[in-house]
């Protein structure tokens, strides 16, 4: 039967230059929409899970176009909110080459950071439910939207759903300090952690002497993993060659053992939402595959493949994910 | 010597839907900018004024594109503070036929709301200023926008720099109760009025009996101009034939007398900012001639251009806004 | 309890020129997605009703992507099936006032012609129906479609669900004798009849002596209600004042009374699909509100309304067609 | 046999404003080629005439996209000679509903300037040819062109080829005196004469005291033709009511008979090239028949549909053409 | 003499997607024009051949566009047939990076499969003629268009006209016993073969012990050629490092003798057309030099521009490719 | 306090081609501004400084919105003359890959051709004058531009205000032999000297005997600075993969040292006005710094960075300049 995913996160109106415009010189934004949970949910759909996101708009045809768009894509929207005044907005200006992307957030008091608990039947939505997903990014929000993790996470624990966190540090939204307060207050219902292993040193005060990355991961992950009761610990390595070339690979960490992917060198077309097709890529492995090679080899194609599809969402098959680290081509060194 | 205008007012990032889309099928919005008093000091420095206009913008790209337009237009930006953190939005629906356009404003907490009196030094500010206009738009924006109007206009009067108020009255922004609070308080301070007879009526409490246009005009605009001490009154009057399509027509009270320009069928391309190209065509002409026949007509004429041009600006040149009245063609009856 | 509908149609891809470009001036096609029972579809699930279509599409990336276009508006896609080869497909070349619109089909062995009885179970789709609809359009497409209309409209009458077919005449599909052979076999299981009285006279054989358009819809309608037990037969009437000028309106026949709309006289920017949204529109009223006169209003500013919309569906919103009917503006006459 | 016709003209560059945009608002030109003469040789080639031009353009890529444009409609590009430096070039801001269309030429000095007679084999050139055309504005180009203009008339006055000659008077190019001069010295090789009664006024000098369109030429007409000789007088009659808006009608003076055509009243998308296709419909009708009516409906048809169409030149078909002067719909009045 | 070239194949309407869009996301597709043989034979006539291509298309607007196409390059268009019902389609959505392009075909019964050998004067189409050229592709597409091939080049052999066969296998039109059944019939009239040694080894069944790629040709290029008597074997390497980013050279077999082009390497924009450039530049410098290693430096370089350049024709100069392979740059290992 | 800075240079519409088209298959320009001298004097007041250019653009639109391009980015345009007739046009054909980029000129007898000396007062420009700068284009333009450009110099040297001279030669303006006559006119005021070891062999006919690039520098630039007099000689070293991707450096001589910056491996978006960039680097770093090192690398940054901005200007900032050369990525062999 197919497997019921929950997301919980802000939708954005993303606004992007396009022709390779900078903001000073554009004269139309592409609209997207998008946000970290959000991209979660409709990769997934879009894989063919029963996926559903757990998010407010407003009710405005900005609101209508943002719930549209998940349908358009399979997205269950019985648990998508309307009221309040605006839908939260990101200004992208997409970089290239020697030149970085630039991103603008405009989303303070968004429709979302204003939900409210008693807006939602948490037990109906978790009924059937397979997994439970949310990153650090709905924490930052608004208290509203912390306690909202929190519980459900919370409530998840208490009927054996699976949990998944990503911890989507961004500066831009917290400092360090904040994001270690809130983060540790949800971890200890957390099964699967999307992390790099920056964050456990800088967030969670985790040390290590190690030199190299494998060792790193070795000394580090097993600690965390016992500390904070990880089941798996999933992790993206990129090595940024310039705005638009990247390299890129991923590890697993389970049960003690590293599980590593191919490493891709990508063109990038649009970078951005390929970390949440690492994550939705790694969910959908995991809930249909026992096999932690299949797994963490699908993540790594599903974030690679990203890179070259336009938008937050990884309109991307099956089949085309297992043909790219299937193949012999495109692996670096090869 | 060129004559210098002041406007005060919310600098705005305008998203409209392009190719007849609406909001739900656009997959790109143009931008534009605007504001009433942007567009009001946009079209007097496109007609050759010294026009300075007060307003603040975020310290970002976004905002530095506004400042950059107003720059492109010879606006002189000395006035033109950055902080806070947001340019107000409004997303443009155009209609069309019997489609009617939609605006959705986004524009609560934007840096100009958030611009403090100690920012602007105004004496400095009002030094050879022989206008200052300024629209019940700022008036309702927050409570420092309109401490800092009124604050002006007193200054201007003590000053004795012609000051200039449209109307402007937006439902969508505040009621005619809040409306007619705040206008009632910066009234005595204006010498050039933009409004219309509902105005007078629906907001200042004004009755008549008249039955037609023109006797309503004339039984309404000496007890007003007397109540309040304008010393001109300037009308548009608009006939809604369908979204695109609208005739249109000026008149001007001034010593009891009433002036009016001809009328105009227009197919409008983009009618947002003809009030303003109606408020800048007669202030320039107030500017510059003496001839109120000339002037009414001057500013119909202004504004009825205005909407074949896109975007809220007033692009024209005073050669063509003079030979559209002077021409026999356009006008209704020939 | 919301209403479920069910239309059985073709799904087809619509390449259509832009920027007033002619077929052999143009240089790209815009995407669109349409057909007569779809679109019908489409504007149900788009004023809220619970809409299915039974189509069927390819197995492709065009195929997947007029299903989400589906999904997009909240049709649900449980009685769309794909396989076979191709989308049918029509280019639209827009005409535009003294030049008229082209349309060229390539829509001969699509996968919807190729569809199999088989592959549905008509039992349960018709469970909880209330009102299935289909057009002439698919009557004609191929022997499989004729046939499986026939059945579904038979099992209806046994289940008293009711039925709706739009007569939806297309000379460059078939010819009136193979118009009228096919229709006459399923009209007895029909009780809403879309036609215009060409139908009736052309196809149908009826024959009046009415020499102006009201004495003809009395003298003839009547006659065929009774021959074909018709509830209801509804008819619009288009004036063609050039390719981007029409006057719109629409007639009711219900019980020996007609009911008549406004007439609209219409700028318009896509004329095609205004058929459909004048029967999606009449099918909602019909559904919702007992009212005839409502009903043939609404039908008729469904419909012109769908004038200003780009693509094949009626975008718009119950509000925006109630409040172009109740509004002043707009009628012809006023 | 198909008849073979050449004309004598500048292709020049079209670089146009699009989406509304007025020239100092615009980001990107719609790209175009035209010029009178190369528009008549277009639209005859497209309707299926052996349609040569003889012109000159430069040898670089721009040159050889204008060659391209006339190969890809048919037109022959035997006689277009390649050499000098430049393209002429225009930029057309369009107008729309109050807002004239503007002008910028840039053609100084372009290659067609510069043409030499000994380029040229003339007498080869008009072997077989059935009529040759040529406009005024190549008489006042540049001397060069003034005299090959001259020569080519003259040699078809000798092989007794029909001559057709457009006034198109610019006063952007020449003085009405200059006008005057040239044409003057020119007319007596002339057979059809398109032009305006005013043009006989302005530059030919002939007066009259009718007060009335009609008597204007009923009285002035059979004046001009036989001090001139001319067989055919060919006159279009525009009515502008705005820059979207005209009404249009044709006549023709022949033999003492006066031809008039029905009036069409057009939405215009385009109306540069509308004189062409009237002069291009005029001959081509003029050489596939002997009736006089049929002539002059097809000239003013064929100039009525060009302001439908998008760029120079009058893309449509001669069934297009015959339906709309022989459909009802579209002429004022009906 | 200009040497006259004939090609015999379908011409395609291609749909391709832009600015990096999948089909899913495409709202427009950009419209060109194809077909391997079409594509030779317009990159023969924009090089200066005389060039004519035996195709067929429907009699309607896309049709006549594709006939426009022909023609703007130079096409002779006297064998292009006109009727049946359809152009056949194919669609392109455009791979980049990691993600490859995909192509969905609807080419099922084209006009030009129902071309008929009475529709075209063979003989006189061969008058003159210096070479012809076909593919696979045409072999497949129907009985008919096989029958035609094959008489053709029959009847060139009688002429002793030069004959050209690329054997252009598409797994997605015929399989490789189907492939043999067809090639190995008409192989016998074909004096220059196109085709990849996996070609000779899968369709045509030989074998080799060679392990590296050089070898390869010198084992198996003789018995090829022997036993089909080919006078030149082209062949073309491409090495894929991603879908935008190929290494490519060419080699040709003639006289026992193998000749190498420089290897390139290339960053792609459309890679579509890239084997008929290959083709065309061959056949091109194949008719205008006795220099075999110009020739197939020329191939080469002709193949690695062209995918530099949108849409299926090689829009470049002679001068064009022969900087690219004179030129030091752009080889790999320089 | 601010600098000022006033550079004298041709205004030149650039019209170049989008989408990756050629000339010939393109169906719209894209419109950008610039010239060399224009583009240093926007990159100056981009970056802050008080930048002034002295150019003359005709009196219709295309002009205005040249002015409208300087005013928008902070340009100071009170020696901006208009009159004449023409501006000067570029086309732009971007290359890409294997393909070369192509300009075509048309730019003779533009408006700044004819600038006449005393349309302008030199004493009152150069005053408050921190330094003026020109290139070896405005030397070849016209004899005015040249007499012009050797006054303003002069008084320079007058005023004690330093002077910058980019040799920028090109071959299509003017012969080598042409070059150096009007070049080594000018030296002799010229403190800051732009050009490459190239310019001073073949214009100014140095020799070397050095075998590589740095021995050529240390063997070359005392002798040239020495014989001109010049304090500064700044080059920049290109090393061309391909259209799309180059190597990038510059060079600084001074007082007998040479400083050399980063080199950048570059994938190039637009890369002209990249030694404008290059120049304007220099000068801002030079005007706000006495530090060579960080002068050079400023230089460097500023002109690869330019690659990746379209349009002739570099619309960047300061921050990111400086951030490209103090981070670690981007540089070649990290």
């Amino acid at each position: 039967m197919n497997k019921k995913v929950v997301t919980l996160g802000e939708m954005l109106l993303r606004l992007s230059t396009n022709n390779n415009n900078r903001f000073i010189t554009s004269k139309s934004f592409d609209i997207h929409f998008g946000g970290a949970e959000i991209n979660v949910g409709v990769n997934l759909a879009n894989l063919g899970l029963n996926s559903y996101v757990i998010t407010k708009v407003p009710n405005n045809d900005i609101g209508t176009a943002s719930v549209n768009y998940l349908k358009s894509h399979g997205v269950y929207t019985d648990y998508v909110k309307t009221g309040s005044e605006r839908l939260g907005i990101y200004f992208l200006e997409q970089g290239t080459s020697l030149r970085n992307s630039k991103v603008i957030y405009d989303r303070a008091d968004s429709a979302f950071c204003n939900i409210d608990i008693d807006e939602l039947d948490i037990d109906e939505i978790l009924e059937n439910t397979d997994l439970f997903h949310v990153s650090g990014i709905t924490l930052t929000l608004s208290e509203k939207t912390f306690e909202l993790s929190k519980l459900i996470l919370q409530k998840c624990k208490e009927k054996n759903i699976t949990t998944s966190f990503d911890f989507n540090y961004r500066s831009k939204l917290w400092t360090l300090q904040e994001a270690k307060e809130k983060i540790v207050e949800i971890l200890p219902y957390v099964d699967i952690a999307f992390a790099g292993y920056l964050d456990f040193i800088n967030i969670l005060g985790f040390k290590t002497d190690a030199t190299n990355l494998m060792d790193t991961y070795k000394d580090l992950y097993p600690k965390v993993a016992e500390k904070y009761n990880f089941k798996y610990i999933v992790s993206s390595m990129r090595d940024v060659i310039s705005a638009s070339k990247n390299n890129y690979k991923c590890i697993l960490f389970h049960n003690d053992n590293i599980y590593e992917s191919k490493q891709y060198q990508i063109d990038i077309v649009d970078r951005v939402g390929s970390g949440d097709a690492f994550t939705s890529g790694f969910l959908y492995s995991f809930l249909t595959s026992d096999d932690n090679n299949y797994r963490i080899q699908f993540a790594a194609a599903s974030a690679a493949i990203k890179h070259t599809i336009v938008g937050d969402a990884n309109l991307t098959t099956k089949e085309e994910i297992e043909n790219l680290f299937n193949s012999d081509s495109f692996e670096i060194g090869r």
